[in-house]
């Protein structure tokens, strides 16, 4: 499974998105994301593991005590997704690009 | 909803990927869709229906034949989703930015 292929299906809930936005300013524990976005710890165990699953996130162990884990957004999936958008956003300038020649060349006198 | 709340479930599937991805490279019929993604005429109803009430892609009459609807993409919620990541990246950024500079201030003599 590509990361697209991935990334779409974690990202399609709402508190997945608002762990992702947080993690995106910086790394934070599973009781930290649990607590700002409102959600149980079970829950956010599951979501935590769909999205490491996903391989949008990863987990790292804090180094002076195995116990805690943080959590970090990946940059792969993000730029992969963003190639995805360019890619469509290019597909449409060329279009807009042919018909606007087309416009002109018919202009022309 | 916002656009990114509905585009997200919508594009969490691949083969409405795939339709986004025809419909970046010009209007479509349903049954062209369903050809090209080797998807039933009634499967591709279901999936553009989808795509539809969450905003990511438009119809509309063919103006000499009322019987036809062609296909669009939005660009609404591409710009939208771009909007999201380009968040994403600013933030990180930043704390690139940040860490930097605390590398180099402690650098200095």
């Amino acid at each position: 499974m590509n990361q697209i292929d991935a990334a779409f299906p974690a990202l399609a809930d709402s508190t997945r998105r608002r762990v992702v936005e947080l993690l995106g300013l910086g790394p934070r524990r599973a009781g930290e994301l649990a607590e700002e976005t409102g959600t149980s710890a079970s829950g956010m165990s599951r979501h935590l593991r769909v999205l490491l699953e996903a391989g949008v996130i990863l987990d790292e162990r804090v180094p002076d005590d195995a116990r805690l884990r943080v959590f970090r957004l990946r940059r792969e999936p993000v730029l992969a997704l963003q190639a995805w958008l360019d890619q469509l956003q290019a597909h449409w300038n060329e279009q807009l690009g042919a018909f606007k020649s087309y416009v002109e060349d018919d202009e022309r006198p």
